[in-house]
């Protein structure tokens, strides 16, 4: 049997938003959208292996190209049969470019510079930054790594995943418009030079193009238009989204409408709870973010009521589970007492079963999120 | 139906060796002897969650009284409705009296003490030991807390551990003769009060008289002696058990036929492969060790063929499972490139997933094991 190839649909357009339910195909399998996408860096979320991710229902999971040239590194990769094949998952993946990490090591903190509190900085870990590309060093093995719109690509095309990005630049959020303009157009050119690496060796691959230009009108605009005429899959809105979600929400508000709204769409690394009120109405189709899985490692799990902290003295007797209506695994067979005892006596198995539950909720909260855009509800 | 009440029954014995087949009944069910038990210190095996564990198929479980009753208390698992119920398991458990940790806080390291590294020392935390018990503080909370052989057995009937042990002394390798004498008398002394304190609350939990007397040959002779006459429902060897395994052998060999055979034996702490060799064919029944998990953590799987060490390189690119005939749940699924790669890269399911292994090895093992007493091979 073929392989499907790349497509999405819109099933249906909320009456009362901009919020609308879909269907992506990839080779993979289907992801029902809106929907959220785990973070899985080194290919396995943390504290979880994938076999355990896929029954949770998790539809798409998110590695880091980065992470992944650096360890295991692309040979071992190539050898193992491509990304799904080596980390054991059979449901879809989408890979990123690298840029955005690269570009972190050379700018400090990425939370940092997209919250603008990062100053211009370079660490020894980035060797150059040119037209060409840019080259760091592995921090692994000290070894030179060259990374280009074309190496990026030929990269992601090993590793196999079914949606792709451009390689791109992560400009600082304190850049002046001119920079910024700058900074723009080089990313332009390396999407369109990622674009036609993918498309010299066509696959059931699909490429998102990445739309950038900060929080400036202008700018995110002439992104939209660039990216808008080249033949991409679907568009990845990244860069900086803004210092707090009053920017991002506004960034979204002009910048989605300027969006081919036939291609789904992606928001870059924001999925927590209260961006997803605002950015489901205003139309986004997927979104990745490492807050549930990171929470849960704190020792916070979410629930319907509001986030639980395990750790709260409160929860030392509590014999009921976290959300006695949850059908996950961790629901259905531990307390709150004993999750409090385990992450009390620092046990790993704390942020496995605290992960377990709310990798579950996230796919049972974007399902709601769809039944509510059927009702007319968001 | 009424739960059952402990029962030992020898199935058969080896023509080769003192090694025996044999079915040990507890009220939470059955444990096939020769057997291993995994130790779960704070109610869970550590980077695996209790149902993992029962369906890996491990018969019996050993929690240590000492960290329970710091974390989470005592009053936690009360309220919570014994150890089982606390932590979510249904299969039989076994619970130290506390006396081991608490005197490797006064004599040092357990470890160096075992093997006679170790020197006299106390640390802060033992506050004081007379006859009647001993007193020390909570390294969480800084509180109190005396242990008794009453309070020892009274917290074990709490916990409701299938099977329990008495409070006795752990004394040092190096001690000399006459004191190691004057130990074991208070050691005896003490167990008889935790008998006559258990068997004034007759329930389904049997307990373990423990066997002490070092490496000396008299000493151990006047401790069978002794533990034999009472009426305990197993006997668990414990004390100095030797600073290598020549000295462990000769002691076994001289301590199990003086022990009751009708009665199922169980040797505290040793559990590692080599030493299995040895006490199984000597007629040992359960014995209970950290070695396969704590293995597991430090990326060292069991085979048939021997440990196979994942981070080492030449892993790297072997996409075969850990042991492609090992029906365990990490090599149905996952290579050993890809637990390489976790274990480079310091991921969390690194840990489970060899743990995993190392666990299904052990279970497999000891059937391997029974299976080779049937036909009189060991």
């Amino acid at each position: 049997m073929e392989a499907n190839r790349f497509s999405f649909e819109v099933i249906y357009r909320s009456k009362k938003s901009s919020a609308r339910v879909g269907k992506i195909i990839t080779p993979h399998g289907v992801i029902d959208t809106p929907n959220f996408v785990g973070v899985g860096t080194n290919g396995t979320i943390k504290a979880l292996d994938n076999k355990t991710v896929h029954e949770i229902g998790l539809q798409l999971m998110f590695c880091n190209t980065y992470h992944l040239l650096v360890q295991p590194g692309l040979d071992v990769i190539a050898k193992g049969g491509g990304l799904h094949n080596f980390i054991g998952r059979d449901l879809p993946l989408i890979t990123d470019s690298g840029g955005f990490q690269v570009f972190s090591l050379a700018y400090g903190g990425v939370n940092d510079e997209l919250k603008s509190r990062g100053e211009k900085k370079r660490d020894g870990s980035v060797l150059k930054i040119t037209e060409e590309g840019v080259s760091f060093r592995s921090y692994r093995d000290g070894s030179k790594i060259l990374l280009t719109p074309e190496s990026s690509v030929a990269a992601q095309k090993i590793f196999g995943a079914d949606m792709i990005i451009p390689f791109d630049e992560l400009p600082p959020y304190h850049m002046k418009k001119k920079e910024l303009n700058k900074s723009l157009e080089r990313t332009h050119r390396w999407e369109q030079r990622s674009l036609e690496a993918h498309l010299k060796c066509p696959n059931n691959q699909a490429m998102y193009g990445v739309v950038h230009g900060g929080i400036d009108v202008d700018l995110r605009k002439k992104s939209c238009e660039f990216v808008s005429r080249l033949p991409f899959d679907g568009y990845a809105i990244g860069g900086s989204v803004g210092k707090n979600l009053e920017e991002m929400i506004s960034m979204l508000q002009f910048t989605l409408p300027m969006l081919t709204p036939e291609k789904p769409n992606h928001l870059l690394g924001i999925g927590d709870l209260r961006s997803l009120q605002y950015t489901i109405p205003l139309g986004i189709d997927t979104c990745d973010s490492s807050y549930p899985t990171k929470a849960a490692r704190h020792g916070l799990v979410l629930t319907k009521k509001g986030p639980i902290k395990l750790l709260k003295a409160q929860y030392n007797t509590d014999f009921s589970p976290i959300d006695p209506e949850c059908s996950c695994y961790t629901c259905q067979h531990y307390s709150l007492a004993y999750l409090h005892h385990l992450f009390k006596a620092k046990e790993l198995s704390a942020y496995t079963l605290a992960t377990i539950h709310n990798l579950h909720f996230m796919v049972e909260l974007m399902q709601n999120y769809r039944e509510l855009i059927y009702k007319d509800q968001i």
